[in-house]
């Protein structure tokens, strides 16, 4: 069902020169298993789209991508705007509310079981147009056309849809893979400045977490990420994504004792601040980033990273224009109440991920509770 | 009712001894295989649960059912009653909203992700809270304990769960698997007639798709169940859940081409009569029993089985007390509406399930248009 389009003729596979320009990675999955395409252009080239040639198409987006790259993908793939649900852009519309609503235009539409849903857009689009496919008619087919960086280095790969609520973050939701993702760089051109930012800390994280060629590479880089140059967009995009799918493949429902938790590096603390704050104040990213420098900081004072470790993934996310330290006015209090849900609770016992190593992280419910306190307090006092 | 902490000390495994009068078959599904227990008593006895033990538990139930049954399940498992959700009885409570209202109850509880959901009633309690249980945090375990007829021969066996849309029996919904089914023959002993025999309509439903001797044993037997004589309700459970339990281990997610479409017989028909009447004048079960009667008409016009086989059909549902028509009012063109946008519809063409003989189903879009108009007009005219 979800790999196979079982009544339509076969196709004449793209002439591989159209996508010679194109990364190609390959999630493990087995019979789930799919393609990433990385490039400038994809997203506006049939050729980086055979999973959708011949299907009923649906695509969702969002009010700010629409303007920009709807137009060029529904003339790559031969649909009329009809099939086109905009949602108001923000992280604020990811609810059960919206999910309900894009089903309820699904169904008016009447799409089938055999149809095809495309996400459009960052994390919120991918994250909740997923969901929806994992739920219409008991799961049906989708694409993902990540447009921000965040979304093409980690959010679009991996399978993970879903809805927040105010009790948290991405609390209801599905495992639902992909049939491909098309990673378009050219996309980024337009991104905001701060979503950029945002982006760049998921991509710090990979290499804090497991490769410290790409965190050096990083530290020597910067600015030429921050100019927008294209081969090192996708030399990026292309290195998280070999990580996070290498990861997945051997995890890919995130097994209590696997290691796909520890692609979560920074984010129980990100949770944190991003239900503190409501949801609309600080971008994933920017929460990820503070919870990045709070996870570091709680590894080297158990002694498991040196201070200079700690140091340098702290300067590296300053140097990227991302924030260091929790929001103002939120207090150790209010990361414990907001950490006792998160879902990384396993029978009344919180597990982090921390680093032992730059490129090296665990899973450890084996932390020092006065030492997380400390961190927690002198984050927030220094924050005001 | 006493207040246990939801931590329980794993219990001693009960010897096999105490599930003697258990009827035990398995639904092979490779890493989600899961036994199904059918006996006397068994929703009040801790040894049908070895699951559960251990667990954090909540328990999804309705008003109908709460008063019976709550109090020995709860018991057995040593959880009180402040661990419980209780819905409104119906299948008008199968809804998105609904399914919104227990996932906030269950985040309000703070159930974690190794948490358990039991689900303890018919077939609309089944499938919301296997919806949910698929859908909080991304996904957890369920135990399915059908207290219906309906739900122990069909809807607590297979891994459908979902809810309704105005525009649809399970729209939305998500293949997931329970990690048992405990089905409790006594409970049937306080069901409304009404509903016993609506689940009968899918009892025999089995025989006419797939085992002409469950049959013809139906036909001799129909007063043994009618009596509500233990053995043989335990004796059809068995049949009908074995005949599932094969057709879901070779077609887990119904694919196109499966055979898992073959249980659906009668179903086109029967949605569209629940969703022409709103969901609250039929039972699944009653829709279920004209739309069969539909099909085996639909067959033999087509010479496909004979006037008798569709005739023996025809007064085993009636000999149950079942409706072998249409409800009145309800048009051809009625059905040609609401079948439009069912599920089996493939790439605009209608697929039905219908027979070829006596326990032989076969899906098919190779039937004739004008013939399934001819019987639509002659039931509809009949039931006036």
């Amino acid at each position: 069902m979800e790999l196979v389009t079982p009544h339509i003729p076969p196709q004449p596979a793209a002439p591989p020169s159209r996508l010679n320009n194109a990364r190609v990675l390959k999630v493990e999955l087995g019979a789930r298993s799919y393609p990433i395409r990385i490039g400038k252009g994809l997203a506006a080239n049939e050729a980086a789209f055979p999973e959708a040639q011949g299907r009923a198409l649906r695509v969702i987006t969002d009010s700010n991508v629409a303007p920009v790259y709807l137009a060029p993908l529904l003339a790559a793939l031969h649909i009329g705007d009809d099939q086109v649900f905009v949602l108001p852009a923000g992280e604020t519309q990811k609810t059960w509310d919206s999910a309900g609503q894009v089903l309820d235009w699904l169904l008016a539409s009447r799409l089938s079981r055999d149809g095809c849903l495309i996400a459009l857009g960052g994390g919120v689009v991918g994250d909740l147009a997923g969901f929806c496919a994992a739920i219409y008619q008991r799961g049906i087919d989708f694409i993902q056309v990540p447009t921000t960086l965040l979304a093409q280095v980690d959010s679009s790969v991996g399978g993970k849809t879903g809805v927040n609520h105010a009790r948290g973050k991405n609390l209801i939701g599905a495992f639902h893979q992909p049939l491909s993702v098309i990673a378009d760089t050219s996309s980024l051109s337009t991104l905001p400045r701060r979503e950029l930012l945002a982006g760049l800390a998921e991509v710090i994280k990979y290499g804090m977490l497991a490769d410290s060629l790409l965190f050096e590479w990083l530290e020597a880089n910067l600015d030429r990420i921050l100019a927008l140059e294209s081969n090192a967009l996708a030399e990026i995009i292309e290195r998280c994504c070999a990580i996070k799918a290498r990861i997945v493949g051997l995890d890919e429902r995130e097994t209590g004792s696997g290691p796909r938790a520890l692609l979560n590096l920074g984010h129980t603390f990100g949770h944190a601040i991003e239900t503190h704050t409501g949801y609309t104040q600080w971008l994933h990213g920017e929460a990820v980033a503070a919870g990045l420098c709070l996870a570091a900081d709680l590894s080297a004072r158990h002694g498991w990273i040196t201070e200079a470790v700690a140091a340098r993934c702290i300067t590296l996310i300053q140097r990227a224009g991302l924030p260091t330290q929790p929001p103002p006015g939120m207090t150790a209090a209010d990361f414990r109440d907001l950490m006792g849900l998160d879902k990384k609770v396993q029978n009344g016992k919180l597990r982090l991920i921390l680093m032992r190593g730059l490129g090296d992280a665990i899973i450890s419910s084996d932390f020092d509770a006065s030492l997380l306190d400390s961190v927690l307090h002198d984050a927030c006092s220094a924050a005001g």
